[in-house]
């Protein structure tokens, strides 16, 4: 089961694959799309797209999952991430990967067990989960792989409940 | 000269393709791409990307015209019209086509005469300079009709100033 998770966004996107094997995670790859501030927003659009198809291409995942966001601040910084967000879900959508969807909430709650866990907290875990040598130094990196964690933790949650288990 | 005129939204996606001819402003075609709010956003974006470069393709446009978006509301409409708008963006890119952006002020400006002009106002200018027997029914696709007038209008501006005219 591979899974790219993505952080979104027009400057800096971040991306993680991770595989689960026999109930581990290991972290297959993880960085971040960097794009030129001085190009137009056209020319960075399209720079994600290529790359986040790259990705999908190469490490076909069987699932991309995002994180929800939810603003209550800058409704200029909302626009600028709904662009790059279209951009991704519209690659998953072309190559025919489904896309997963996890609230701020879930993520935390599904990497630290803790709904209202700090971000460095849930770093520490992603860290801990993937047997890191260190936690990623660039927020967007850890956090596209938190929420690839997530959707891997809710579907053992899911198959848990499938089997009877209920949620622990 | 032909330009293709956007108002971006997940559910509803005006378009206006206007010509200018001779000096005077001719609607070739407009309408509206609307999505079913049934479908996954995943779908929905894809068909808006698959319709627009249907647009571009048939119609070949010297260049596409977006309204700059400034929301002082609901962050989660921003974040949605944001992905739609990623998706034009993007597939003016992929086509190779320039993209142009104009604020609200610039296209009341350019259409109406007046920046502060009201929502009535530049419909009915916009019926009145491209000679329409009505005005469209919907806002959406007057409103893409609207920035595409608005670029022209610009060009033709920005010709005046380098013959040495000056600007109206």
């Amino acid at each position: 089961m591979r899974i790219i998770g993505i952080d979104p966004g027009v400057a800096i996107t971040g991306y993680g694959v991770v595989d689960e094997v026999k109930g581990s995670f290991l972290r297959v790859a993880s960085g971040c799309i960097r794009t030129n501030q001085k190009l137009p927003p056209a020319t960075r659009l399209e720079q994600i797209f290529h790359r986040i198809r790259a990705l999908i291409g190469d490490f076909k995942p069987q699932a991309i999952a995002l994180e929800k966001l939810f603003f209550n601040k800058n409704t200029r910084t909302a626009l600028q991430v709904g662009e790059a967000r279209g951009i991704v879900i519209l690659a998953a959508a072309l190559n025919k990967v489904d896309l997963f969807e996890y609230t701020p909430l879930q993520v935390k709650q599904a990497v630290a067990g803790y709904g209202r866990a700090e971000k460095d907290q849930v770093q520490r875990m992603v860290k801990l989960l993937l047997q890191l040598p260190q936690q990623p130094a660039v927020d967007d990196e850890a956090d596209a792989l938190a929420v690839a964690l997530c959707h891997l933790q809710h579907r053992r949650w899911n198959d848990a409940v499938r089997r009877g288990g209920g949620r622990p």
